[in-house]
């Protein structure tokens, strides 16, 4: 079905606009948008395991084919830009729904905890880089910046839709080491170096957040601590940086 | 030295801020500017062999102690916000000048070399990572983001004071090859996978722009192809993520 709108007052065009700036709206609707062509094509090609696309918004010069079969919106340009979250849109944006899933807790494989993780641009690229690496999920634990955020889902190049993203609280986890994973985080001091160290096949990987670090609670549960081998001139790494090398490390080394 | 001005129009405060929004003024100075304690703190407690600080500018209300030998400009609050290029100023920046140095070409060592690199903070962390992990250098090549840019220094948390950074010229990028250097391109497909490759000694890493991987000319002169092997899932990895898993790799593997 396509349907157009001219008035930028329109009911719909207000929520949509919410949609990309308000994180109220889009847990209320529990739909998030997703903009730019090269996820949303991702998205079209191949079949995403944990999210639908509800509908397409497009500006009226848009002219790449779409599929009939998806509910379409066509904006005048001026209007289209007054949803858009980008500079130079491209005149395409998705809203899409996540799937109704079990919520239950890892009993096997590789994750990355991310600990009050703050930035949008680290959240995206992590979940691109665990999606990349092949880790099976990423858990947010605290206060992290919210994953349906537009900067997050633009930063993860349409990788989002093949990832699992979930919120884990201390219960949670702490059942999860019980279940015989190891909490193994990273740290910019005394941890065993990275590359003379050894993972199991139940791994949670925790990333602290970008000011503080990993915070104490999980200092004291962790069963491992790894450290990066850095020189002196150097302090710290990015959190995204930090967290990919030690995923893809931890994927390809020892084979 | 210790100064006050206190007019947003004195000819001083128009330089710094044209320092901050414009490559013609740092380059015709030969000056730029760091802004944030944190970087500024590192360049005053461990010398630069690379820079100078040539002055320090804070606002009215900074108070933490400062080195009394270095030339301090102090600013009304609402003057520094004028200068300052970030969102939250903390009330200190600095005007830096480079050492002049012989710009000699490589002779041993593993060199991260940027091929039309265009974003700032993906040129900043890719720094911050080349002198965590130790590399020896990053080669600018082509048309790159410019190295002074406020928004490339921020992103190297202090590290380009410890960082060789240069533009090398086709020709003598050609004349490095031929003292015995592999050039190594990394790339989405068919390459050597990075995890099974060994270096040699003299190694050049060649990271893509964004938009469009390494250009031609340098892929056709490779002497090494390297692919991070992902998930079908993940088309690719961020350039800085993806530089930074090599030069890592490369520096920590095989001890």
């Amino acid at each position: 079905m396509i349907r157009e709108i001219t008035s930028s007052t329109n009911p719909q065009i207000k929520h949509l606009r919410a949609l990309s700036s308000s994180k109220k709206a889009r847990q209320e609707s529990d739909t998030f948008i997703i903009e730019g062509w090269r996820g949303i094509q991702t998205l079209l090609d191949h079949k995403s395991p944990y999210y639908n696309i509800e509908q397409l918004v497009i500006s009226k010069d848009w002219n790449k084919p779409l599929p009939q079969t998806i509910d379409t919106l066509v904006l005048p340009a001026h209007v289209f830009e007054k949803i858009s979250d980008v500079r130079n849109a491209q005149g395409i944006l998705a809203v899409v729904s996540p799937i109704e899933m079990e919520h239950t807790l890892p009993t096997t494989g590789k994750f990355l905890l991310l600990d009050n993780l703050r930035d949008p641009g680290n959240l995206g690229t992590l979940i691109r880089s665990a999606v990349g690496s092949g880790f099976d999920g990423v858990l947010l634990y605290g206060d992290c910046v919210e994953p349906f955020n537009p900067k997050v889902i633009r930063s993860t190049m349409g990788t989002f839709a093949f990832s699992k993203v979930w919120n884990i609280t201390p219960p949670e986890l702490f059942q999860t080491l019980e279940n015989g994973f190891d909490l193994c985080v990273t740290t910019g001091l005394d941890g065993e170096n990275l590359y003379d160290a050894a993972f199991s096949d139940k791994t949670i990987l925790v990333i602290g957040s970008e000011a503080h670090g990993v915070s104490e609670e999980l200092s004291e549960r962790a069963t491992k601590k790894i450290t990066i081998p850095l020189q002196p001139e150097c302090e710290s790494l990015n959190a995204a940086i930090a967290g990919s090398i030690c995923m893809f490390h931890m994927q390809n080394s020892h084979r």
